[in-house]
């Protein structure tokens, strides 16, 4: 490197040694384009189809939403025998899961196996991830269960409730296939990272909490499912509590959670945990049968109808009076199973180094949903625990979801009748050792340590959905979630700049310590894009600073401040609340006889300061590339200004008229 | 200056010459504090207390929330003078305009001589604007009106109207005051500037529109308030349009609109325009009283009762039915109201050089709703053209309201009589006048120029008030106001750097044309802090900036990309999203095989990359003070290993390992 590029480093104030450049204007249509390019299609997906044949493009549109015909082609053995391996493992979680969550959400138990057959076959042709397994998952069977139930009784009206839930799940898959469509899966991103791991957190909670009944062998339970109403209905009917369930319900829990210890040390036994359910439903059954529990206060699933999903596509009534329920559930449900679907699948790409397509992926989950919604399923999604075993499990490609559904098929049309005298309180233990896995108290003490607000955030969504109900959790969610990012927009930091010692760089000096004020200048940084949700807080900001500055160089004695510098490289972008914001600091400085300088105005700042003719008000000369050029400068002004004091002992004559005549 | 200073420019990359600072750790409370300050206390209102004794802090707080003990001390004659004219000014203008107001929310007029009594007796206690005029406003009247009469009917049940008026302006005053008394005033700031122009401009054309009833002299009229009822019910019934009125209306409309133009042109004769209303209103009712008009069609106003306030406080009742569209009707009409008011009165303070401390202004104006809805007055606030008159009449502190009550109160007593014969028509003129100024077209343009998106949401909002209502308006209002937040929050900027020519310089390329891509390594800047909102964003275009530029670096055969370096700078914010995304960025160049290298990560960011284990992922050694120094080391190394490769021909070294060998 030579030593010519540190030239302009010897201050040179005669001529200004770097202009702010103004970028050049961009025809009104093409800024438009490029906007609605980021917002829409940030990751660029029509990036392949340039400079292709139209036969070519063809294939790769119909491969864009079918990734199937990608890969396919690519398939061999091995690849084949790691998925019926992983296939087969997730099919025996799969099973007892299904029947599980289908009770959690008031459903026949059989839902649960037709949700595991039809979805996961077109995840399989449409979805982008090689990890992802899909099926029911507690928290929105939870949620459709208890917004269903407030408006139809699921016990009074088993069929209209029934197709609530069909239609419920059918909204949904319109919905996530819009989003999807319409390219706005950002929505998702909104739901902050802390606010899903509380509400998670609760809903857990509140599903472990409903098992209550089934370990304890209760004929009667509260509609309600915040904590005091569950724990009030447990202990006021403690004469009901059958012992022979409540131990069988423990020794499965124990079971269960011993398995998975035993796998979370060794990975490699990632199968003892997932056979663990399949294996306790089994244990369970034959345990009932020899004992004829069943007759002693144990109860069972009963008879499951044989054969294939029925066709439900009659059953979606759009002109019924609980449409709006219905579509509130499903815009509800939709989002959330949405939210765990994506998350699910973007962790298990990252481990594997591929790509997701978030908008694509929701196409996907809703197109599953929709077919599902015509063929007697109800809401699925990429649930994490079935995810992680299947990636545990080996798999290479989504054939491990297709081998899944053929094992649910085989179990449909011929095994239902051995789920006969399957034990209630079993699928109780099972729902509750994958519910513990949910209570993320960990990632709760990371965000405690790392960020105080998150915490806050994390553990309002907790108690909103512990102590209220799901959907109240769920409104503190998001509206924290949204008040947090108001919050960041409309409180931004400000610091004070110094000179980092040897150097011209300036740095904030609460970071820096060793970083020196300059005698006579002000440098302040705004650390964040300036809008009307923030300007009027800058300049309050800015006045306070400059109050504080001066009544400290007051009490110090030290000399009078003289010029204020606004460092804007963190000012990424500005509207024109803003650059009206700016014009107002300037006029306000001017009043109390300050100079404003401005050091390193990005583009967008530029642009639009010369579209609102601040760049005349506040001076060319006045605005710099970097803040030791603005410093430079004004260090230079404030020595000679002094110098020439001195010698002629007029005070009056301004520091930048002196300048000019004293230009050595 | 010596040239000490810019010895670290010379390249010395054995030892780092510049680290990057961890603040040092905060205790948890005091950052709490400190955030808590920030958010609720911007302004620091405390700041005058500290170091006083106990009583002259009682005093200091007597005067904070009663600033008239502040300033009355040092009130004088010349003071005076100058109050007492801008006073009289303002109230030949409050008196007809109230009146007007009043009949835009279906009141009775007196009501709006009422409100222009009490409210600005205490806003002259409480308030710290030393040029706001008290009064009702157009857009809360009309908001009033169309509101309440959703459920009761004014013509049918006028007493119960009335009292849900004044139960309306309770709430409205209640939420002021609560707003400024919880330090929430920054709520208001989420009305943006071009949303308000909007709304402001639709409102005042609803309102125009709606004076076409009075103009044209109907009996009957629509209860809509968009164009197209509007419009339908004026032309269905060409019939019954009285010319007398019409005329009378025109030639009032004209004369007002030249006294204001005279005015404009001439700020010396801002009495010509202040006067115009009270001078119409005496003309037109000694023309109808000469005429007899009131038999031909021309509407006056009739009698008025004599006498003060009668005292209303008895008559909110809160356990009425209609509780709930009084609450309702509060909120939306004390938030309009606010807004408005406070953006006068900073307005005039910007120009008078004195400060408003918005949340003291809430309280001031809450107070003063709550003591006017207990005697007789509806909502009012600091009307914009009220204000103006009063600041062009000279005022010099509140004794002007303090006056103009005096003024109304003297007409209440005694010259009510004289505004039988008031013919409507002229209030209309006087409204159509007073709304003409609110469509602030020049503004629009100006939107237009500066910002595109800005002035989309300024016609949304426009044409939301004029087609839908004026509710329907100022939902689309804030929705869009927030979305832009949540949009620019989504998507912030992210640009390439090059080297400016000659320094040591990085800059966006976008904006400096002569800034070079140095070989090897690509400079990625972030343009706003990271949040959980953008992150997942963020990564996306992150690796898309990759894509492209390995893309474009194959095409010209260019040598490959080797360093990604990241420009933190303008990242003065960071969530534990986005600590977890850095991470990510990082594993994912890793799987590239390029190495991540970060510039200045600031206060916040270093802060929770230390707690989140993230400096040892990337490695200490990697995070540079400037760009200019992560680019050089990263260059240095660049050569250091293609000699090395040159040297002994084998490539498989790290550059790392490479660098430490080679330390020349």
């Amino acid at each position: 490197m030579g030593t010519g590029e540190y030239e302009y480093e010897k201050p040179n104030y005669e001529k200004q040694p770097h202009k702010v450049a103004i970028p050049p204007p961009q025809p009104f249509f093409k800024s438009l384009g490029n906007t609605v390019k980021e917002t829409f299609f940030p990751d660029d997906p029509l990036r392949q189809f340039k400079n292709q044949k139209p036969v070519r493009k063809c294939v790769l549109g119909v491969q864009y939403f079918f990734p199937i015909f990608d890969w396919a082609i690519r398939y061999n053995l091995s690849f084949f025998k790691s998925d019926v391996i992983a296939g087969i493992t997730i099919a025996s979680l799969a099973i007892p899961q299904g029947i599980s969550y289908a009770k959690l959400a008031n459903l026949p138990p059989i839902l649960g196996l037709y949700s595991s057959f039809i979805p996961p076959l077109v995840y399989a042709m449409m979805g982008s991830s090689k990890d992802l397994a899909v099926g029911t998952v507690a928290v929105a069977s939870l949620l459709t269960g208890s917004m269903l139930s407030a408006v139809v009784d699921p016990k009074e009206n088993p069929t209209l409730y029934l197709h609530l839930a069909f239609m419920a799940c059918f909204f949904a898959g319109v919905l996530q296939a819009s989003l999807g469509i319409l390219r706005l899966g950002f929505i998702v991103d909104f739901l902050s990272h802390a606010t899903i791991v509380g509400f998670m957190g609760g809903a857990a909670t509140v599903v472990i909490l409903q098992q209550l009944k089934g370990i304890l062998g209760l004929q009667h339970f509260t509609h309600g499912t915040d904590i005091v109403s569950v724990l009030r209905s447990v202990f006021s009917q403690t004469h009901q509590w059958r012992w022979e369930s409540a131990l069988l319900g423990v020794c499965f829990l124990f079971y269960l959670l011993v398995a998975r210890y035993v796998s979370q040390k060794r990975p490699k036994l990632f199968w003892i945990s997932a056979m663990a359910p399949l294996t306790s439903v089994i244990l369970g059954s034959v345990l009932v049968y020899l004992t004829h529990a069943e007759k002693h206060g144990v109860q069972v699933i009963g008879e499951l109808k044989k054969g294939l999903n029925p066709i439900t596509i009659m059953d979606l009534s759009f002109g019924s009076q609980y449409l709006s329920t219905a579509i509130k559930t499903g815009i509800v449900t939709g989002v959330i199973a949405l939210a765990e679907g994506i998350a699910v699948g973007r962790s298990f790409a990252m481990f594997k180094n591929y790509n997701i397509d978030g908008n694509k992926e929701m196409i996907a989950f809703g197109m599953m949903n929709i077919a599902g919604s015509c063929t007697s399923c109800y809401l699925t999604t990429g649930p994490f625990s079935r995810s992680a075993v299947n990636f545990n499990a080996g798999c290479k490609t989504a054939v491990s979801n297709i081998v899944m559904a053929i094992a649910v098929m085989i179990t449909l049309l011929f095994l239902t009748p051995l789920f006969y005298y399957t034990p209630l309180v079993v699928l109780s233990s099972i729902i509750i050792a994958a519910m513990l896995g949910l209570i993320n108290y960990e990632e709760a003490i990371h965000l405690w340590s790392l960020d105080k607000f998150d915490f806050v955030v994390c553990m309002s969504a907790y108690f909103g959905v512990v102590f209220g109900s799901v959907e109240i959790g769920l409104v503190i969610a998001v509206a924290l979630s949204l008040l947090r990012v108001l919050l960041f927009v409309a409180r931004p930091k400000t610091s004070v700049l110094g000179q980092i010692p040897d150097s011209m760089i300036y740095r904030s000096m609460d970071q820096y310590q060793n970083a020196k004020a300059v005698p006579g200048i002000l440098i302040l940084q705004i650390d964040a894009p300036i809008y009307f949700a923030n300007s009027g807080y800058i300049r309050e900001r800015i006045s306070r600073w400059v109050d504080e500055e001066e009544d400290r160089l007051k009490c110090s004695g030290e000399n009078s401040l003289q010029y204020v510098v606004l460092a804007l490289s963190a000012v990424g972008n500005i509207d024109t609340s803003g650059i009206t914001m700016l014009g107002e600091v300037k006029k306000l400085m001017e009043r109390r006889g300050l100079k404003l300088v401005l050091a390193n105005p990005g583009g967008e700042v530029i642009k639009k300061m010369n579209k609102g003719k601040l760049i005349e008000a506040i001076g060319q000369e006045w605005i710099y590339l970097t803040v030791g050029e603005a410093v430079g400068a004004c260090n230079f002004m404030l020595h000679t200004y002094k110098k020439d004091e001195n010698a002629t002992s007029t005070g009056s004559s301004s520091g930048k008229e002196t300048w000019s005549d004293n230009n050595v």
